[in-house]
């Protein structure tokens, strides 16, 4: 089923030769992205063959009416769904007055594309004989700033081959755009001005109902041999679309290059009434850096990020560029400036679930932009669901909870719940845990307490007091149990305490009052604010004692395992090795009662609640649960294997941390699943990164210092990551036999090494 | 909430005043039918107000697109849906030029609309005052025929009061009909021929995909003073349409009449190309009998009808029009000619499920029609699911069952599943119980044993196959378990071990098993024709006998009762009676989670089994389960009251039992949940019959004999009911302080009254 034709590169990814079927997978692969806005890669010029056009805006979304067989009360009437947002890299070719398209062309030869991850931008070239027999050598170079990132640079330039010819260029924008997974055939955009001056065009619209306003602006030039060379224009101007017409004949071997600057400014960062003044004073500051200066910003603002997250591996290329692509792809998608962003599991990449939030946040992310970004960057995600609180206040008194408990939604853009599945929306709550333990998580990581006292203690409280009216006392059990929830194992439905929950419930009280007292002793003043906007009284934490005190959780004593949930054990425990392989992908194969009533788990459930609390269970422990689950578990997900990977490496196994290591990070390049032209797994993405680095390079944080227990995989020789710890970056080189460590900073940093504790010193390297 | 306009009566529905809020309501609730075919009762003449048009042939459905927010595996493509058939009994009027339309006259006096149940038809009768001022004394008879059920009669009296009126009679045939509940707003009807000949008009119309070819005819006459006048007139036809226009000067007093005589012929039961010539041959026999001779054979028809399924209630006059309401309803939906039918939920009173077959003609229906009609009747409701045997098998391999097993859809029309929530379609699988059990208590009824060989053990086979493959071996708790299910309690899903549905499954097993040994020693050729059909071996019927001798039941030990489900228990036990009113009614009130969480149940469910398998448990368990669940039951379903009334009854609690039966018994006339305006909930009049005839005459067969314990609510001074048994009619009439017998035949007829044998002779009142 996977597609196997992207080449092995260190730093690029590579597709040679032209191929109509790969065109919508590559579309995703090389798409590009610079954290506020992200296209896939689309051809500028037109294309009559299979494509999904595809140009996203961070931050900008649509309400669209929910669309469901069967209404179930509390379900939301309408979703936050990411928005295709107007074209603006467009750019029409003819030749001697045909149009250029690769679709029709008599042959293409020489195809290639190059996402260059080091530098930040993305290239295409090809030689192209026309039906009029026209041959023209093509190459276009596109990146989007990251620094000034309402801006992307386009350079078209044809040369032609056979002869003299006649070249137009109809750079475009064009507001008439659909959304593919539109519920309803809605509309989503309505268009408010068209406009152009000079050699700038501008179309103002905004999204309806949200009333988000874009403009979308380009600029061009024309240049030959490289030479600027002005040109008339002919201006074609439509309700929501608007081209400039530039014709040139060129001599063979000359080079006709269309220069194009273009994007988006948006209402959520600018006055509405402004945007087109905003976009020309962006444009006209590009024009001055011009194409080389913005190019080479981008290479060194690239530069900067690999410095602090780049992972090296050496005796196997495809598994570097994978990590690399991994790491590129999750900076293009986020870069945490902004509080309002989050990460969508397919980032700009594609509609579905794209630019929606969920806990893979928390879960498999925040990881990856502690130890590779400033903390800010950690913070802002924090922030997101600070800010998303009263919405998740209102969420759950929808859902019967009151007294200011929250459940945070389980998609969502805006704050607002953005699923419609009962079992899943109303019943997968542990979603909830995994907002607290980011912000445990964070502290431990980055030392930086602040953040409680000022904003996440709000949080942690509404979320226990969730958790206590959540759990019920069972008379039979003599328990506070918690009853029809969906576990992150998303294979069992409306289960009695699922083990992970129930634990992650707990933990969210205990750590709740933890966090109350220590507030109580050392922030007086936010002690007090906070008191008093949450009204919460002693006996409420009483309450909550007794819950968490009381809390169940199934066990099996035959076993000595918790069950993932209490009716785990009347299930036909097959093990997925003595599953008929025809079978698979159970998801495919199966229809939901028998995957339900199986024992076959999607991704790390009661594992997960091991790798969160991993302090709190032995490696005895771990290891029976490990040996008892992972048997049973299909990874259907793609946040599967790398939970496994971490604890197989912990378990030290590292054949099978390898074997689950590689289900993840090719995932998307070799299209394991055959869906990549929907988009990539973006947060998937960051647990591959957790493979290498949690898993054979065994990082924790333990008692504010980092620790390793390096291993390596026995199909490498090397590979070396970065942490950025507290403003220091350690540089960490695992070898067959060695480890250095090089710290790059002004102080020594104190770590331990299989339990060792070693002091580095600035740059100096350290082996052991 | 509910509406409390329809007058009192012991044999008619009565509503006088006209109120255009009523008019959805009256439409569903003076809905007219004859098993093949019926109708809302829409105005005949334009009505510009709110409206819900609605006319359906039974059988002619449509299989829509399926809409669903979240696809699941297994979720059929398309669902036949009931079809909105061409309008027949249309006939715009109009006044000296101004259309005659109730929504927009100056006033409105004397409205009246009579059902009349007793005789079978329908009247509605106006004085109206329009915008000219012209007053005309409107009268308007119609009813379907019973004898020729593709036919209706409508006599349609205007008489001018006002002054000397220019009268304008526009009956019309229109095919242009769209369904309410469409997915897609497709057109599901095309048209294929516009006709007309002499004062008969034709327009034959197919169904989208499907290919029913429809006739629907009319034929028309003016009389004046009750005598026919000759009259030229006016022609129009379009595409889809055809219309004849009638002009009267009619004086002051006298009374013009437009008799319409329309319906539909159908390609189920006919050539399709010989279908005009067919709607011919039926107009013209209804012609020669005339409207006056069809009007006679309808009352006699219905009097026939009520002969054998009247039930009387005296000193309580609402009580009794609302039970003759029910049996009058159940006769308009289904009369048993035609084993490819079954009885929607909704009959032909509105879409909604309208039409499409449930687990209620097993569970509730049965009864009914077997002991009020010939034995034919309820085998042909049997045969229905004979028919469907193959999709059944399909269905459940679909499902990942094999060797012939099958599982009846939860919803359907023609075999196929028609329902898409997971939690229903693929798990409330205990539809397939109630299936066999519907033969078992068929056999009990009519001692006609012949339907097993013949055509049941096939039934029982398959399903008992299902139940075995479906149920699992727990090595927990060394017994087969069914996990993942939905009992009768919708309010719970996708539970392990419902009680209900493995107690259900274990009887199947068995009564296939028994029935096997039955037809081995009897039937010869039978059962070489079924087990070479079935192929099945010896050691299947072990494994049968395995499973079944290995059923788990859930059991508390501390209560003394069967689990509704392994984790009743667990649930916060406060009772209805506790929860407080404004959270009521909950499927309204609480998210979907809170719902399943909650000890809350819809119908009876454990009750459920108790009410098949009454013989199988003492009265003292009974009254012990009765106590547990009833307190937490909502009865939220229609079905619900009839079973907990049917069992207090038989615990001795009559004023509990009068007051379940009082909350079915005029569900719709009184408009209880504010819905009658989307139609009649059919299927549970039926529940209402077994109340009276079950419940408070305490109705059982035993051993092949008839017995009654009968009782009476004190608000009542006698009831009487009818049992058609084994060809001798029993009339049973209770009175306060005795029971009388008599009994319409030709041979003594021993019966049970409160356990003592009583010989019943024809022809003499027997008094206990």
């Amino acid at each position: 089923m996977n597609k196997d034709y992207i080449k092995p590169d260190h730093w690029s990814i590579i597709e040679e030769g032209f191929d109509a079927d790969n065109v919508k997978a590559s579309e995703s692969i090389f798409s590009i992205g610079n954290g506020a806005m992200g296209q896939r890669a689309n051809f500028e010029e037109q294309y009559s063959g299979s494509t999904f056009q595809g140009s996203y805006i961070a931050g900008v979304y649509y309400p669209d009416k929910t669309r469901v067989g069967w209404w179930k009360n509390g379900y939301p009437e309408y979703f936050a769904k990411v928005l295709n947002a107007p074209n603006w890299i467009g750019i029409n070719v003819f030749i001697n007055n045909e149009p250029l398209d690769l679709f029709k062309c008599k042959s293409v030869k020489h195809f290639r594309r190059e996402l260059n991850m080091q530098e930040g931008w993305y290239k295409r070239s090809f030689e192209a004989t026309l039906q009029n027999n026209a041959i023209v050598k093509v190459e276009i170079f596109r990146f989007l700033s990251l620094d000034l990132d309402e801006v992307g640079a386009i350079k078209y330039d044809i040369t032609p081959i056979s002869d003299s010819l006649e070249i137009r260029f109809h750079p475009y924008l064009d507001c008439n755009i659909l959304n593919e997974d539109t519920n309803w055939e809605d509309e989503f955009w309505e268009t408010l001005n068209v406009n152009h001056q000079n050699n700038q065009a501008f179309i103002v619209s905004q999204t309806v109902k949200t009333h988000f306003h874009v403009c979308t602006a380009m600029q061009t030039q024309l240049s030959l041999n490289g030479k600027v060379i002005k040109q008339d224009k002919r201006i074609d101007s439509f309700s929501n679309y608007i081209e400039f017409q530039y014709e040139s004949n060129t001599k063979k071997g000359e080079t006709l290059t269309l220069t194009k600057f273009g994007g988006y400014t948006v209402s959520l960062n600018h006055n509405k009434e402004d945007l087109i003044k905003t976009s020309k004073g962006v444009l006209n500051k590009v024009a001055k850096i011009g194409f080389e200066g913005l190019l080479e910003n981008q290479k060194e603002t690239w530069s900067k990020i690999w410095k602090k997250a780049d992972i090296t591996i050496e005796g196997d290329i495809k598994a570097q560029q994978a990590i690399r692509f991994n790491i590129f792809q999750l900076n293009q998608t986020y870069l945490g400036k902004d509080a309002r962003l989050n990460i969508g599991p397919k980032g700009f990449t594609g509609e579905k679930y794209g630019g929606s939030t969920y806990w893979d946040t928390e879960a498999y992310c925040i990881p990856f932009y502690m130890a590779t970004k400033d903390q800010k960057v950690a913070r802002n995600l924090l922030e997101y669901r600070y800010n998303h609180l009263e919405k998740a206040i209102e969420n759950a008194e929808r859902l019967g909870f009151k007294n200011g408990a929250a459940l945070y939604p389980m998609v969502t853009m805006n704050g607002e719940e953005c699923h419609n599945e009962w079992e899943i929306t109303f019943e997968e709550i542990h979603r909830n845990g995994a907002i607290a333990f980011a912000i445990f998580n964070y502290c431990r990581f980055t030392g930086d307490y602040s953040y409680i006292p000022e904003k996440g203690l709000e949080v942690l409280i509404a979320i226990a007091r969730f958790w206590c009216q959540r759990a019920t006392y069972s008379i039979e059990k003599e328990k506070y149990v918690i009853l029809g929830v969906t576990g992150p194992n998303e294979y069992e439905n409306n289960v009695n305490n699922n083990w992970y929950t129930n634990y992650i419930a707990q933990w969210c009280i205990d750590y709740a009052i933890e966090n109350i007292g220590r507030i109580k002793a050392e922030y007086d003043s936010d002690y007090i604010r906070i008191m008093n906007k949450a009204k919460l009284s002693n006996s409420e934490i009483e309450n909550w004692k007794e819950v968490s005190q009381n809390m169940f959780f199934p066990y099996s004593e035959a076993h000595k395992i918790y069950l993932q949930q209490d009716g785990f054990l009347d299930k036909e425990l097959v093990t997925v090795a003595n599953l008929d392989k025809s079978q698979r992908p159970i998801n495919q194969k199966w229809s939901w009662d028998r995957i339900l009533r199986s024992p076959y788990i999607k991704q790390a459930d009661v594992l997960q609640g091991f790798y969160f609390f991993e302090d709190q269970f032995t490696k005895e422990e771990l290891e029976r649960h490990f040996d008892f689950y992972e048997p049973f578990t299909v990874h259907e997900s793609s946040l599967s294997p790398c939970v496994h990977s971490v604890q197989a490496a912990k378990l030290g196994r590292m054949e099978q941390a390898y074997t689950f290591y590689l289900r993840t990070s090719r995932l998307d390049l070799d299209d394991y699943n055959n869906e990549v032209d929907e988009g990539l797994h973006i947060t998937s993405m960051a647990g591959t990164w957790m493979s290498i680095v949690e898993g054979f390079g065994g990082m924790r944080v333990k008692d504010n210092r980092l620790s390793f227990n390096p291993q390596i995989p026995k199909q490498w020789k090397a590979y070396s990551f970065k942490i950025n710890f507290r403003n220091q970056i350690l540089k960490v080189n695992v070898c067959q036999n060695e480890t250095n460590f090089e710290l790059e900073g002004n102080k020594d940093l104190d770590i331990l090494v299989n339990n060792k504790k070693i002091t580095i010193t600035p740059n100096s390297l350290v082996t052991v």
